[in-house]
């Protein structure tokens, strides 16, 4: 069994990929796959501090691209002080949001650029890519509504304007997929969680057994 | 006369630039010459915040990646919160230390790679170059001993290693130069100190009288 591959999950918000990720390292863990989950910044107290900054409600005036430097930097620690030496030690390696997530993000939604965010991103990672990447695919307007439902908050705080943005993040996930058509599985996440769960388990179950 | 012009100084430890730049900003202040004098973080609250994450003692295992990320985080917040602003209001500013710092120090003399680092800073600055640099040129050793000494430490403490890495900066710098050879100016910071100023103010002058 192939084991150190490095498996990222992305998506939209709601599309709930944290939940099948979690489900999935249990079933894992159960089977004595040496498996780590993981999110940036991680518990990696630099990256926590980098993330700190980002997050800091006071820095109305943080420009778009002093951002994408930083997260930038939350994910090089992050990958060179937790994901790195985990696949090297010949662990399975699951990570909630990764690289895709700034390109389509700030690349594309924030209108920064793809190619110019993939760049800092490169230059974090040492081009160390996903082996592979699960993209959960959700309308943006149901993953909303499932956050919302979730919250037990208001759908009418589901306004126009962050309804756009998650759809043009979503546009910018499929620009990604262009890029990376054989590293990128798409999953239809608009299907029960169960269901969700047997799809991503049987691409991942594949791939470990090659 | 022209105003609003981006001029940068630049030099290894203990070349008297910044020495140099305030005796300067004093007597551009005198002719009623409209500067600004800053530096990075410059008092701009999120710069500030990455510094601190940098210079954090406990932060040792800091990857030089992110290093080399939040640095250029800082110097974007920087430049679009304090530097643009002022030069879109007509006046002349000089900067402690921008780019060149980046491409010397992390570039070259810490093995990243020059354009690696260029790449993340024109990201960064949005490809903003400064208009002329002021490079103060000084062998390591003659900079780190007046620093010693101004400090009232043993010279003792300027062991091989550190000189070694301010020797690669200084060969970074020349590297630099050769990429921007008209950006550039070369100052002899060799010289008593009025007299590193007088070669300083002369440049400037004409630039300004251009």
């Amino acid at each position: 069994m192939k084991s150190n591959l490095f498996i990222t999950f992305e998506g939209p918000e709601g599309a709930g990929k944290t939940t099948v990720l979690n489900i999935i390292i249990e079933r894992l863990k159960q089977q004595n796959v040496d498996v780590l989950g993981t999110r940036e910044p991680g518990g990696i107290e630099i990256a926590e501090k980098i993330r700190e900054v980002i997050l800091n409600p006071a820095h109305t005036a943080m420009d778009e691209r002093t951002e994408a430097l930083l997260y930038a930097a939350a994910r090089s620690q992050h990958f060179f002080e937790k994901v790195e030496p985990a696949l090297n030690m010949g662990k399975l390696v699951l990570c909630d949001r990764f690289i895709d997530s700034s390109l389509a993000y700030q690349g594309y939604a924030r209108g920064i650029g793809i190619d110019e965010v993939l760049a800092i991103n490169e230059f974090a990672i040492g081009k160390r890519m996903p082996d592979k990447t699960f993209y959960f695919d959700l309308e943006p307007a149901v993953g909303l509504a499932r956050i919302h439902a979730h919250n037990e908050r208001e759908v009418n705080r589901l306004d126009n304007e962050s309804l756009l943005f998650h759809e043009h993040v979503r546009k910018g996930y499929y620009e990604v997929i262009k890029r990376y058509p054989d590293r990128i599985q798409i999953i239809n996440a608009d299907q029960p969680m169960e269901k969700v769960v047997e799809d991503a388990w049987a691409i991942l179950s594949e791939l470990l057994e090659k």
